[in-house]
């Protein structure tokens, strides 16, 4: 058998590198963005160009989208000169973007009405994953239809977890965020707590970083916060889209969360404040300036 | 130097096996405790008796309190017939309880005036610490004065952190427990949410704890809570008490707690549904029932 030919919807910032390893690994790889500069670079890196996503589509046995939200992803695949259009019987979608997992169940329902498999496919491990093709990606989709692709997710991923049917990866990726985002949050406040009632944040992270508090989230967010170091890394402003994802889904299924709400107008207003440019840890910033414009990274 | 005697108030869970750590060590140790038994099983261990707190301070170097709340623990040392009462100049208290950090400020400045040296030391590591002689204990006071009496918490602890001044020690520990009961309650929450979607939780569990959620609170809370398994443990009737100091705490300080506010409504409502005498786990019971009585745990 044959390489399939990939069609490459979206190079940004992870859409680019990931393209672009496909290639490396020998792949027919077809890209269209909406501006044409990177289809320009992928084409001088081994890869064909495509005008609509639908002419990518044409001549690919599978599409992978990776687009900034929802919206973008169902205009691409089943909006005018789509991606559905180009497609043929029994080929397939791979929708690598962070959206909306009542909107990745919709579109999979679609899909399959035009004969087309649908696997939803969010990852995590940034900029740095993507170029380094050691991404976890989350898979939701039909079990055959996940194996038919392993050795394209292989290509780009080091963890693929197949999380069951088709929406189940977007599931699974919201889950992750609500989780991460609320452990950020409130080390946030413990911090700020612990500067406004006059503690040495340095004895305070060394007593509870060792014990039940201690984790990916104390050990990297914690302390970046405590350097007062907010270079991105994970923009604020795709938490807050992440955690918008979550709550709308949240509410869909009949699931309460209390302490997600909150975390999620924590970080609309941390890009309200101006830091939604800056990483997720930036909203310490927000509560920073509810405690009267203290600097907690100024502390350490 | 002989080795201090140690007037030792409060022989409860905690606090009956750290006496007996200290006798087994060579300690002269005077147990004090509000019913008689306990101080019985202490005097057959070793340990001699007193009637009240000012005679087992009488009789003391040093007196240790292990008490369950900020009331109890001024009332033995400030009370009638209290620990102040009982010591002479010079000599200390080392109030091993969980308290409020503001009355622990307090209890060291009443006792400042009388010419007693106070240090606040709570712990972590539950009862098996306590038996072990292995618990983390954080420790505000003069660094004289903690140095002076290190043999003791080395006796008593494997981990002590000298976090600073008196007070720094509760204000320690309650960040601790912000950030780790709102690490509890979000893992809760995003077990929830993927449950109503109607994801397969190990599923989930492995793709997300294997990733930016990883560390002892996922390896550990989140195990239990999706086996259902809510056995203490740390009782949320313990939690519910320490988020009350923080919250406080936090108001008299200063310091805008937003997500810990409602983590702390969510424990006050596991302690009215019936599940105080549960581990700090059992809050996401609050939330199956909210969502209509699911049983996360019974999905594993």
């Amino acid at each position: 058998m044959s390489a399939k030919t990939i069609g490459y919807v979206g190079l940004g910032i992870m859409g680019m590198p990931m393209a672009k390893n496909l290639v490396d690994a020998g792949y027919p790889v077809v890209g269209h963005n909406r501006s044409r500069d990177p289809v320009d670079e992928l084409v001088e890196y081994g890869g064909e160009g495509a005008g609509t996503p639908r002419e990518a589509a044409a001549k690919a046995d599978v599409v992978i989208t990776c687009l900034p939200d929802s919206e973008t992803v169902e205009e691409v695949v089943l909006g005018d000169d789509g991606v559905a259009d180009g497609l043929d019987d029994g080929e397939a979608v791979i929708d690598m973007s962070t959206i909306s997992p009542p909107v990745a169940e919709a579109l999979a329902d679609r899909l399959v009405q035009k004969g087309i498999h649908f696997m939803d496919a969010p990852v995590s491990g940034g900029e740095s994953g993507a170029i380094e093709g050691t991404l976890s990606i989350m898979v939701g989709g039909d079990e055959d239809v996940v194996d038919d692709h392993n050795d394209i997710l292989e290509t780009l991923g080091e963890t693929i977890t197949h999380c069951g049917e088709s929406g189940t990866g977007q599931i699974t990726k919201a889950c992750n965020q609500l989780v991460v985002s609320g452990m950020i949050e409130v080390v946030a406040e413990g911090f700020v707590f612990a500067h406004q009632a006059g503690a040495d944040l340095d004895a305070v992270y060394d007593a509870i970083s060792g014990g039940s508090c201690r984790g990916f989230v104390m050990d990297h967010h914690g302390t970046h916060m405590l350097d007062g170091d907010h270079e991105p890394g994970f923009y604020s402003s795709y938490m807050y889209k992440d955690l918008s994802y979550a709550v709308e889904a949240a509410k869909e299924y009949g699931a309460p969360v209390p302490t997600t709400a909150v975390t999620h107008e924590l970080y609309k207003s941390t890009i309200e404040s101006g830091y939604g440019q800056e990483k997720n840890t930036a909203v310490i910033k927000v509560l920073e300036n509810m405690a009267g414009g203290i600097d907690v990274g100024g502390d350490s």
